[in-house]
């Protein structure tokens, strides 16, 4: 049974928006099994954890004897493993893993971005200009996006680890309206969180929060 | 033959920053001929360009009835079906896949950033006082990725596709005096420079931004 690594106390509230909730996601869509460790912002940066992740973050991967890092790989990874994830066709193969590396590469850069100045900015002289440019960074991505998808269910054919990888980057701009702008997008997003390993993820993630903010 | 597309007229002047370099890269050191069609930036956002590149960008890749843009998909694509790019190794090869996805979404993300910022935003009020910040957060990766390598040659045995992926972002940086600080990374990519396969790659990215500048 692989062991994940999630944080012990979610900067996001429960909200699902770190990034363990990929490989958790991915961990129920082709129903495997798995633990997880919970790391402190502090352990992150112990010497134990930088062995497994060069850059103190989560989630890490351990099975057996291989220990990955990346969200990215590590969904991969599982999808590579399992049926479910990526398509049988070795060009929707393809197509599937490009839509994994434009959601991580393309789509959550300027998301992050955004998502940082809101949080790290707000007391800066110059946060009221920039923040409209950060805007329109990510809406010109998100049009691209919608125009794409183009009222189809998901990106190409049927769901796959590049659905998955994108609902997620899309998830961290709940925190303002950008995505009520694109109803298709929303309505993209709320697709994917209905589906049955989403809502176990979701909910796995959240008892861990609960657990820690109320102390048991 | 595939066919790949690259800018007609380089912003970074024939440094071979643009991300076609990753792909022409991959496919000299798997020893693979290629087609370039050049693009104008007026012709990335044609619907005929469009239809390959949801985002308008470059480089895309058409072999036969497949086409894929994402310059990460695409090395990736290409390393899956050549030796030579990733190890046979299974734990190892998923290990070179971490690379690539950190290259792209951990080391990435805070270099263009910083990049953009001195590209854009010389003429803000801010940007004096920005500008450390972003340059901090970015030795923050570096330093990280200079522990990780610990003076080995490649950063997990062999090179792989994760090490071209990671010089590739890490030449972006060479505008900035930033890599300079730390002696091992850019003795990193030097090594990387000095491949036959990138001296190849980086003459044919070189040569089409002379024959546009001197209008031939």
């Amino acid at each position: 049974m692989p062991t994940i690594t999630a944080f012990e106390n979610s900067p996001d509230r429960g909200k699902g928006q770190a990034r363990d909730m990929r490989v958790r996601w991915a961990l129920e869509e082709v129903g495997r099994p798995y633990g997880v460790r919970l790391v402190s912002f502090a352990a992150m940066k112990d010497p134990a954890h930088l062995a497994l992740h060069p850059f103190g973050q989560i989630p890490t991967y351990e099975d057996g004897d291989l220990a990955l890092f990346e969200s990215g790989a590590i969904v991969l990874h599982i999808a590579e493993r399992h049926d479910g994830l990526l398509p049988k066709d070795a060009n929707a193969r393809s197509r599937a893993i490009a839509w994994m590396f434009a959601a991580l590469n393309t789509l959550e850069p300027p998301i992050v971005e955004f998502g940082m100045a809101m949080l790290f900015e707000r007391d800066k002289s110059w946060y009221e200009e920039r923040l409209p440019i950060l805007k329109d960074r990510v809406r010109i991505r998100l049009g691209e996006l919608s125009r794409c998808l183009g009222g189809t269910e998901w990106l190409d054919g049927a769901f796959s680890a590049g659905d998955l990888m994108m609902v997620t980057v899309l998830r961290r701009l709940n925190a303002s309206r950008l995505l009520e702008e694109y109803p298709d997008l929303s309505a993209y997003v709320a697709r994917g969180e209905a589906r049955p390993a989403f809502r176990r993820a979701f909910d796995a993630q959240l008892a861990v929060f609960t657990a820690a903010s109320t102390g048991r």
